[in-house]
């Protein structure tokens, strides 16, 4: 569906549609027009906002608690399961989680108008990198309503003007928070639509969103795997997007056996859940014998289901044989897949085939090995004896994250503040012709 | 079109499309397998194979004439105009000039495999990023064969798989070209399906090739607006694309009136033709009167028509009245619009409304004007005292040129070898488990 499709409709069903297109015309239009605001707005006005928003969401915690209780029982009478409730929930130490977030993103460096590589060229100009905001960004998600204040306080200090669409399972929630983050925004002199919560919970509106060119310069969905493919699917505007992470740790013949069940453990057991969790773990044949019975013992303690090849159903009582789905499988659950590899190119291969370009490690103390794994294993993160569990933006040092991106281009990995800017060139000269 | 729409065809149109569609999966797939070995090739051999089709376009260089001639003869023999002739047209010259992009281009440091930022976070690890391939790029172009070199090139050396689709009216001379490309990369040891130059003209294929997204990461269209309106249109691959140029440069009441003559004459008198030309020039009253008459004069004795508003042609004699549409017209021709503006924000606000987001320039030596010129004008590149026609990668430092990027996401601006890759975090540890 495009803006332009059903600009000169005049049936009832179009003329709905019409007044539909012109809330997100509306809605678009007073983006960019912010937009333009916020991308010179000075880091100051961007901190202050954001502070303002965590004393509002501190201030507003009960009557949020009270709007949150709304859709709470909104969501058991449709009966939503225990996991879909536990997001939605909020209670005080999760909107101090909230306040927590914006203090810190307010305490980052401000990335807009950092200029780099200003370097001087043969004909005498000067020509230098000016990093600047997106522009509007479209974040479209679930059931969680924090992603409300996450979403907006990112968007705003990298001085892009926001377009949040959340959940309708959400929106008393959502709305709430919305309340405190125009609050923040009148005190620090900022327009309010720079942040703007969208307050219907039409379904088509998410279809207007991701066609909405004119207006929005990137869709970042935030949610399940089904509404993030959907999204690429049919968004004609980009989208950051975070699909699968079906991670790999591979233990080679080099590796040191009790570095690889420490870090290949943690991997796994730490938290299941979460997409830099590992999910099919490799082992050399050389350490196999070695290794798998007392790593499998500590999984198996630690309540993990067990699939593995034949050579590891050999190795490990209780393993259940794995099947070819197994190794595309992202359980996101207490199960893990094993495979026993003869070399590092099965490993490599395997991979290459199985894996969704997340994250995957090499355990190893043999510096060639590693070198191949990280120049050739196509993913977002590749790491060398450590626990793909640290796949995050906060423990690569980014401060802050809005998502982990699968994309290859334009931004790779966990996406802080500088995953939503862009590069522009500057020109210095001092009447300088072509020649 | 996708390549799932027809898999489980039956008709016999359909069962010609299948053809096709194995043609473009066959040649995806012996893409994305090169991609892999390229990926992982040394630096040598990448440059080994782009001097060894330089020397061979130059042994080959009359054959390449000759199969020229038969593109030129159909070409004519279908009516085509003078312009687009000289476009298809090779000499030795041509030829000559694409060796010499190849040998610059083997001179260039690779950008493959650079870590950078490698920095300890306060778990013990440290992370950092590696520059890596795309993958595999589409180029869709028109009739000039030199891009099957030019483009082939900076795919190769940045590490890049190429799939490369020329204009029909180019076909002999692009697989002349093809044919160089393939025995160079088979004396450096590479796959001859790093690059691949399709053979067929079927325009069926361009639809294949932008929804190829299992196989093809990016596509890079080089040619007229039409053909780059339509492959963003219908991609589902991303497009790194250059729509229009409409350059503005603005005089501002501080500058200094030699240097904007110098510079603003420059930007359109220069060369017309090219996407950094200016097509508006902006002129703050204050120095109107002093400075329109002279430079109005330069521009009308190169031939130049200026098309102005009221206040511009109540000062220069021979300016015809602009009407809105030249305000949005990007000439690539002899023509330029003049636009007396009350102040800078006029200047910025008619940039805004009117540009292309491609080049502008302002013209003063106000520091506060410049600084808010850098920073709020919302295009690829912005100048200061200097001429739009330094857009250029080249210029720029870069070595060599894809084209210009007028995207915000990935890259924008002069796009060279590093436009064409991405970077993957790489974190190491030495046994380190996340908390």
């Amino acid at each position: 569906m495009t803006l332009e499709s059903t600009e000169n409709s005049n049936s009832i069903e179009d003329s709905t549609n019409s007044i539909k297109q012109n809330t997100m015309q509306s809605i678009g239009a007073n983006a960019r027009t912010a937009s333009h605001i916020l991308a010179r707005s000075q880091t100051a006005n961007k901190n202050t906002a954001l502070l303002c928003i965590a004393s509002h969401l501190q201030q507003q915690a009960s009557y949020i608690v009270e709007q949150n209780d709304k859709d709470l029982s909104n969501a058991k009478a449709k009966g939503l399961d225990a996991a879909m409730l536990d997001r939605l929930s909020l209670d005080n130490t999760r909107i101090e989680s909230m306040v927590n977030g914006l203090e810190q993103i307010s305490k980052l460096p401000d990335p807009i108008g950092e200029i780099s590589d200003l370097t001087f060229q043969p004909s005498g100009i000067q020509v230098g990198k000016m990093r600047v905001p997106l522009g509007v960004i479209g974040i479209i998600y679930e059931s969680r309503p924090n992603v409300t204040a996450d979403a907006a306080a990112l968007c705003l200090k990298s001085g892009n003007a926001a377009v949040l669409r959340g959940g309708s399972e959400a929106i008393h929630s959502n709305l709430a928070i919305a309340e405190c983050i125009k609050l923040g925004l009148q005190e620090a002199d900022l327009p309010i639509d720079c942040v703007q919560v969208m307050q219907s919970t039409d379904r088509s509106l998410v279809g207007q969103m991701i066609t909405a060119n004119e207006y929005i310069d990137v869709i970042i969905p935030r949610g399940g795997k089904s509404l993030t493919q959907r999204i690429g699917d049919e968004a004609s505007v980009a989208v950051i997007k975070h699909l699968d992470g079906l991670c790999h740790t591979y233990i080679d013949e080099a590796a040191d056996i009790d570095k690889a069940i420490h870090v290949a453990y943690n991997a796994k057991a730490r938290r299941y859940g979460i997409c830099g969790a590992m999910e099919t773990l490799l082992v050399h044949q050389a350490v196999a014998t070695n290794l798998l019975p007392t790593l499998a013992k500590q999984y198996t303690e630690a309540g993990i289901e067990l699939r593995g090849c034949k050579q590891t159903c050999a190795l490990v009582s209780g393993a259940k044989q794995a099947t070819v789905e197994d190794w595309g499988t992202e359980y996101l659950a207490g199960i893990l897949s094993i495979k026993v590899v003869q070399s590092l190119d099965e490993a490599l291969a395997h991979i290459a085939q199985h894996g969704s370009g997340h994250t995957d490690a090499i355990i190893t103390e043999d510096l060639s090995a590693a070198n191949r794994f990280l120049r050739e294993v196509d993913s977002s993160s590749v790491m060398v004896n450590t626990s793909t569990q640290f796949a995050d933006g906060f423990e690569y040092g980014l401060g802050a994250e809005i998502g982990i991106s699968t994309n290859k281009l334009h931004v790779r990995g966990p996406v802080g503040l500088e995953g939503l800017t862009s590069q522009k060139y500057v020109v210095f000269g001092d009447g300088h012709a072509r020649k």
